[in-house]
């Protein structure tokens, strides 16, 4: 029998509500479940709780309360683990969630029975470089940004794909971003859209001065690796759009693909332009 | 001992100047030739002459003289024969073309001597099915264009992947481009740069009125299927910016990846972005 | 009194109907009216026809019953005779017609009664020079596309403005828009959206093979001439994507302000971004 | 006989020799000169300084020695002066400067003898209300920047003309422009390039979510207001890219035409697409 670890984003009321059908649905089907021990104490079920990070060593599989927002945090704090995720939306339609609430119990049967497959998703490794030394790394799911502060002159990004110069441009940043990213920050960058099937990653300037710099894509075995230029050191890493990290003018960042992935739970083949014209086109 | 198929672009004079030191260069080293039969005659050489269409079977190489242009025509012509192409460039940089004329003793020992690879070059098939039939049927190695005319109105483009409903627009048109085409029209229209070696297919809008349709990157594997509606019929498919074809209204376009791969000769890693930043960058 | 003349988008049912019902109203307020005769007469009025092009002699306010397309040919046709026109749209929500039929009666009220304000839309002036002659000259409300055609290799855009040398290009061609049709095509090649009320023109590359061309605006009062180069003659100029007319290869193109405005009539001040956000942004 | 304000970019050795070859120069004609009195006290020349806010006040005409940039911070500054400011540009050649330091002694007969015209560029006023009071007043040559932090999250942008409603949309923030700086930040994002000469205020978006939101150009008469909305207060206004304001969430900016202009110092009437072609086209 599956094990369910139970994610919930905590600020929205209506991930509170489908929490507790999701519990009682499970127990009343004698599922083993956990939860995060601060959200079982909110909820009256204490006995349940579990620290956030063994979650995924007491579970299976592991249910995603919230939006793309939270499945993007618990893809990355869980990938080394291999879980598999079932994002259930309970706002607007995400790219990554795949169960909606009001099929909550049909949901649930299918994924017991194991009716379902699993999709995986690129995950991207950062590694932060300053004096030949690692000093920071992450995982991330959509992308990868570099940028300059909001009230900060441009910066030089000088890219390198395995060692060989690429390109140098002045302008605001750049995020290096996976198939999955590709509707995220990169697209309101210029970026193409990209299906999540593909082995590539993207290479999107932010507001580039020279004008002759264009989104780039890149194998999804490459390595990218950046240094800036600026006269100033405002300068941040950014995960996800979620976690940033103050760079030094001397850093080195290099990404490429994680070894680890993200392991979506969807019912059928998922229609990726779909969500797209819903998301994007309406 | 290799046998070289020599193509000349007839309208450039350096062409047939370059051509005249290749053969000797050759013929001084033994290697047997053959040569496009107009050509031949013009040069003097008619006993090296045969039909174009026949060079492939009779030589090993293909040695293409002229720029880029030239060597989309031969890429086309000869896939079939997945036969090996050393483009040598008498103009302007080009992508695709790798030895630069003043290297030519150089690039002729190489080839003779087998110091080189081969880099191969995804290829599209793009049918046109009219009234359930493929009444014609294309090999292209930069792109497939589907556009209006310069005097008619906006047109919709449907587009399916697989069957299932992509996307419909209106427009002037849908670039339908390869890798190595992301440096030709699909860029003009606001498509990505995309390193060669990925395999992955670009949907690049051309003028869309809807301004949330972008560039789209699908898989190598996919097949995209286009169906118009318009006002008119001034509709055309263009195969590498070079041939044209008229479309009917109730045309059906098919493009997926060839079976058949260009194989460019190429003396060592080839360094894309460098040319790129020369091409493009200045 | 004012005479009312009504001209009808013969292609569109609904225009027909409103006709109908315009002509009881007016008719029933004894207001005059003038009809375009072949529409008179499938009204079954013939006595109302006129020949269309006297239409704005003999009318003091031009109801143009159709949509966009509609009225850009009306203000083209009529734009010497400085007549005010009300829009009333029979289909999509437009950018120049003011009336939805819902409020016939009311516009109709508020027209003669002289409720309304007239805002007046700049008018481009195109001419065609060949052989040092103009052999061809037009108005266009929206814009004068210059650009290849379908099947056709790029051709290069020269610019100079007042005689002085602006630009060259390559790509597929320009578009030089004023304010009222820089939501028009102008719009799909990347161009900016534009309050009527600016007197400037706009410069906008189609799909321009240097990156670093970029949508241009220069003052209402410029003079932009265009000379062509390609190794076809496959080039045509469009009249707001309505009217074509061939060019040849030596041909100069000079557009400039018209000295003509088109009158539209409007109820009070017209919210334009309301419509932008309608039309563009659900 | 006019008197000379000389102001240096310290941080440009260049611009200290030129500095020494002018004050000879003047001095050579008996011509009154004013020093920021840093630089003169650097100089050697301490009885030419005075207070940099005073030079206006002494001196009929400045020579400003750098870049755009020393000639932006110039121009906010003096900007209540109405003071007629010659560039001297002693880097890379710049949108505003007008002499290069080789035709020094050219430049500054002709300065002398009156043989020039003046250039006057639109400037901005931007205000910051909080709490129904103004706090804060910036005058900006180039534009109004407001924006996220490098770390944070989108933030909503909702834009009012004239007291109506605009158009609201979620992005990294909006820069509002004037026609000089059409050329700078405003074109890495996206904006058009407006010759300086047009009655104009450019709205571009920095990195939209909403693919629909584009570039926009609205009558130099307008007042823009601005609100946001954000889930953090990692906000920040701009001046010319080089002043930062710390915003906080229920700040309103209003941003419109200063009663004030930038009065360039010209030769002749100014090539201004010359200038683009060599900076940004080459």
């Amino acid at each position: 029998m599956k094990r369910i670890g139970i994610i919930v984003n905590k600020s929205k009321p209506k991930a509170w509500i489908i929490a507790r059908q999701i519990i009682r649905s499970l127990e009343h089907r004698n599922v083993k479940i956990v939860i995060d021990e601060f959200v079982a104490e909110q909820l009256g079920r204490s006995e349940l709780g579990i620290p956030l990070f063994q979650i995924p060593k007491e579970a299976d599989i592991i249910f995603a309360l919230g939006g793309d927002g939270t499945l993007l945090g618990i893809a990355r704090d869980f990938a080394p683990h291999n879980i598999p995720i079932l994002g259930i939306n309970v706002g607007n339609m995400g790219f990554l969630s795949e169960s909606e609430p009001e099929n909550l119990e049909l949901a649930i049967d299918k994924v017991l029975s194991g009716q379902y497959y699993i999709e995986q998703r690129m995950m991207l490794e950062a590694q932060v470089v300053r004096n030949d030394a690692v000093i920071k790394q992450f995982i991330a799911l959509n992308d990868v940004g570099i940028a300059k502060g909001a009230f900060s002159r441009m910066i030089e990004v000088i890219m390198f794909l395995e060692d060989k110069f690429l390109r140098s441009f002045k302008g605001d940043g750049l995020i290096i971003a996976s198939p999955t990213g590709s509707t995220a920050y990169s697209l309101s960058a210029g970026g193409p859209i990209v299906t999540p099937d593909i082995d590539l990653i993207l290479l999107t300037p932010i507001c580039p001065h020279s004008l002759n710099v264009r989104p780039m894509v890149i194998s999804g075995h490459s390595t990218i690796r950046t240094k800036l230029d600026a006269t100033h050191d405002d300068l941040g890493l950014t995960i996800d759009g979620q976690l940033g990290f103050k760079l030094e003018i001397e850093d080195v960042i290099t990404v490429k693909k994680s070894e680890y992935k993200t392991n979506l739970i969807r019912w059928h083949e998922h229609n990726f332009f779909e969500v797209v014209r819903r998301k994007l086109h309406n």
